[in-house]
């Protein structure tokens, strides 16, 4: 019953606010209500996984456009087609704007440098947000222009953006935008094929500005080069009367002597946003909000789409002598259960390690975004599928159920990984959360034929969680500490 | 706590009303808590969807029957592939019976023309209904007959049925049942494959009932033109066992001189059913009851199938001036959750516009039931992949994130569009509920290079919300209305 | 909000056993949360079921180890193909343990025979059993080794394990375990392919070792004779490293001269458990527990992951003349909602007749325990996929919506039955359940061109409900039973 109520009540609400008709309105109620139940299901393309060897990275295509850059990883390629994913960098320079575009995939992306605004266009949503206009002085011409929200990010951030609505991105910093994203092309909500398809609403992307590496991009089709903005194929007229507006604009519209590419440069770009300060504000508020009397908050039209997750005291793990990891899933962040998608941020101090693990219920696609860490992946029946210098911009996917280890270069290594599911598990082997420490003893000297003492070692040796700092130089030359020592520590934890 | 003692009350009713042993009291509770729950996940095969060119096609092959016909569209097409599903349309005379059958995917039927009366089958549901004995006269032999529900529909409806629950249609009326309906194979109820698959109770489908049109039919297989009913199989003797007849009552049900196809004519027919008024009574008193206390009229033995589309205050979206919308969803219609279908029935007055759009998270396959439109659909790349005149009758498959543009004919045009989502979202390109009025009109200007006047123009000159009156001859010949008029019109709806 | 509450106050709870940092504490959540709602989504791969002929097989392939033996099912087959799933059998001898390992799929596994220990190693759970040591006799030595709790389980348990968690089992009994599995590959749990992989944290399964039947095993993989441990691809030194032990140790780890197999000898295995009085006391306490107001019990961490089947008591279906059915589903044990799978335990006595029937939204794998019946199974368009005696230690799978009947032999016939979806549904042709029973006799009447009193033997000569006596010495001779005392019946079960 409450929540037939809570129900009926967002909806007057949304109809207060405006813009919002019957069938719009309870459009947007589609992504509530799953929040509200804070689904988990996965469900999956399933798709060929024989990996005999995975690789790390860098992307193999450029698109160029005037304000920026795209590059595009080559999906042709096992470790792409088992994980149903594609990835992509973007880099928008000053004053560059994205053009506004939707995608066939739900995408996780990072914000590894720079700060910019994003637009997510939510059909049924209101526009509430006005901004003054420049020509009139009367009061009754106070709003020229009203839009939905305008959000805005900055490096450290991982936004969550659903398939099929429209984005745009505009670079207002004074630093390049760097992004790297991950399109889960496997994903539910994308019904169509396994291909990557983004649908742009303007510009005009020429294959000529096509540079470095394989003709064979995100679409991977022949005669797919011409990109041209969804409005190309109509007839003028009927666009026209649609729009109700003159054929000349609407030739505008197909841009079809557009050369600018996906990124342009946009220098008058006065939209007014609230600044940084009311912004985290109304964080805070819609935070303290979550869990309310009303539920309003979670409304697709106001829920939060990123996080950020740079900052050291966001860590949800952490060794002093170690580094640290971030998490952001369904439970953090509610647009992840439907985008039945994670992430974890990641920073290994120099010769650190991260514990040897798998991957219990998700993909996971790593994208060095500082540093270096060599990182060797076992697969089925033990063979090493993987085993070099992953370096920053590279990215590695790790199909799941396979064991990674990782081991932190001479500079450290900061990461961000993408998962596919919205909330990924992982097993640890050694540590203290480990398979072993969790297994009776008797087992383990059972199953490899070792002492009693072995066995302790194996389970006690390593008292740290998941980030390890290296015993090479240290500890493990000698003997390992004491089990008494190690009791201590582990009821020093209880 | 409340959901649990929900649970065994209805348990207990249950139980009461007779018939439902542990086993199958529980099974019917599987669908009672989805749509609890009401979830909105769309589960689907992936598939091919290399879309070059879509078609308005009509039925390619035709089942003749005794008391009517089946038509079948063809699959073998890259569209029906993409979207993973089947259509059929079906004719039944008057006092024609539908044999009892199930399908391995789930359907949404619309009735075109007709009314009728519906039996499904649930497992483990009372036999609620009862008619009186034609040769007895005493009081203790008073009911001779008891069944479960019988359920009346009638022109305009949208039945949501269930794959694998059996099913029976008669036409009671006196005109002929016109229906089409959409079989989604690729659902996840269907965990076969996706070709779809009816399997009949009766009768005995001979190939050589089939004329008009190719050979490959619904099976598509070679050497399934035999279309034997299920009994068809076994040995004799098994079932006169398990059914405890004799075997010459067996071979009768195998039906294998049965020359009469899927739709016989039965003209003692003599099932007792409650007037219409009552039904409708009843009808009101479940609405009622839904979100009451003890959540018994949601069980799947009392649920509602069927919903009526037709009737103009329906309408989820008007427009004097141009047509309206009805929409059905799991919102309006629980079974849907399950189903994970939902359906849009659209009347355009003559030369009015739909606006041009997206499907958010869904494939749509259009159904004209009256008149023509001009529909315009353009795939990934600004490609156009369909442009042409679709008729009554006629059936189009709009792909996921295709965009599509609809414009009615000189006699106007009703349709009803089945969707492959629960909760189908679309995403307006033009009017008040546009992607444009939703940005920034900075993005839109410097998107298109165009100036302020046309970027207002763009956003504001088109007013309706999704369903617009044709402006080609008025308006738009003329400059579009002054902003100050728009934002009047926009105030006023806030 | 009473949700949330409930939450926090799991999550305090769990952090007091310690253990839980809360990456991992917010793991374990995961299935938590899916139990709460009890979900009944059904997610599978798409396979192909062009189904010409059914196989009751044996397993082909046998894998030998030191103390027990593994035996596989070919898959390649189409039947097995058709339902994704594999299947296997595991033989562990007096004192042996089946070392640690984790499944790309999910598993539903019947104890044939025996009794033993699992264990289940869950991320992120508490060390909750200890036990003591051998060496002190000082109290702050007196609990040397601490890990998750152990299980204990016997003949006629369904053990439901998830994909991606650690397992072992041990027979601590004084008889062989025999255990049967069904491996659900085509679950949404597995993200990978369709191949059934397991990754074993112990031993060195050499292909040497294999015996009797084909070459393709599990794998189906070339290549992969050489089936290490998971330990084996990576260095000495990064291993080493990261458990914080000798290099020796990891060599000991790899196990590279490990020549026992999967199941070895452990002759000392003194773990500590508690007695069964206390076990089931537990259980009793637990079950007590669920529902009640904190909710904990529900955690992943201790949640059941079995429950008997072979008590008489168990029975949900029993007729005393024919038999009795136990069900296991996901309202039974909530972790198969979670698993998608369920199970149904049968029982016929000589000659008895299971009903003809199918499966509305699974696939079924029928594995007979004892004894054997008659089975015919009739698929699409009436076409008998397969007639024969099912023996003791064979597999059928029945597809989605094939119809199939059983008839128990002169020793009767046990089985397990293993179902594709965690609340499957059958619908009964015959009996007091079946679809003739929910149908208007002048449907019945109509369909098969019969008279009235035809119509009503087919709706009530057979009485039962699901598991039937042979009628076929007895009351089939003789006309069915009158009607009015059909009726009796009927109304003494109201």
């Amino acid at each position: 019953m409450a929540k037939l109520s809570l129900l009926s009540l967002s909806f007057s609400l949304l109809f207060l606010f405006g813009g919002c008709l019957a069938q719009l309105g309870s459009q947007q109620q589609y992504l509530w209500q799953d929040l509200q139940q804070q689904q988990q299901h996965r469900l999956r393309a399933k798709t060929d996984c024989r990996i005999e060897r995975l690789t790390a990275q860098e992307p193999s295509r450029t698109y160029r456009s005037e304000a920026g850059f795209t590059e595009f990883w080559d999906r042709n390629n096992e470790q792409f087609e088992c994980a149903g994913v594609a990835a992509v960098r973007n880099v928008i320079q000053t004053q560059g704007l994205f053009l506004p575009h939707y995608n066939s995939a739900p995408q996780l992306l990072y914000v590894v440098q720079g700060r910019g605004l994003l637009g997510i266009v939510i059909p049924g949503c209101a526009e509430t947000f006005e901004s003054e206009t420049q020509q009139g002085s009367e009061g009754q011409r106070r709003f020229l222009d009203r839009h939905q929200k305008v959000r805005q990010f900055r490096q450290g951030d991982v936004l969550a953006l659903p398939a099929g609505v429209t984005l745009w991105f505009y670079n207002n910093g004074d630093e390049q935008i760097v992004t790297v994203s991950l399109l889960d092309t496997a994903n539910e909500m994308n019904q169509l094929d396994l291909k990557f398809r983004n649908f742009f609403l303007a510009g005009n992307q020429q294959s000529g500005r096509q540079s470095q590496g394989q003709q064979e991009g995100e679409s991977q089709g022949k005669g797919e080069s011409e990109n041209s903005n969804i409005f190309n194929g109509f007839e003028d007229e009927v666009l026209a009367d649609a729009f109700n507006v003159e054929t000349e604009t609407i030739r505008k519209l197909k841009g079809q002597w557009d050369r600018r590419g996906r990124i342009v440069r946009a220098e008058k770009f006065n939209v007014v946003f609230p600044r940084e300060e009311e912004e985290e504000q109304q964080r805070q508020q819609g935070q303290q909000g979550r869990g309310g009397p009303n539920g309003l908050e979670e409304t697709l039209c106001t829920m939060r789409f990123r996080e950020n997750l740079a900052h050291p005291t966001r860590a949800d793990i952490f060794n002093p002598r170690a580094g640290r990891l971030a998490t952001l899933n369904g439970q953090t962040l509610p647009i992840l259960n439907v985008l039945q998608l994670s992430a974890v941020r990641g920073v290994l101090y120099k010769n650190a390690i991260m514990a040897p693990h798998w991957n219990v219920n998700a993909h996971s696609a790593i994208y060095i975004t500082r540093g270096s860490s060599r990182i060797q992946v076992v697969g089925h029946s033990g063979k090493l599928v993987f085993d070099g210098e992953v370096k920053e911009g590279q990215l590695i996917i790790i199909p799941q159920n396979f064991v990674v280890v990782k081991k932190a270069g001479e500079q450290g290594c900061e990461w961000i990984a993408f998962k596919t599911n919205d909330n990924a598990m992982i097993s640890p082997l050694a540590g203290r959360l480990s398979a072993f420490r969790s297994m009776p003893i008797e087992v383990v000297m059972n199953a490899y034929q070792i002492s009693r003492e072995e066995a302790q070692n194996l389970k006690y040796s390593r008292e740290e969680s998941i980030v390890f700092s290296s015993s090479s130089s240290s500890s493990r030359s000698a003997k390992p500490k004491s089990l008494e020592y190690a009791w201590d520590v582990i009821k020093s934890v209880m």
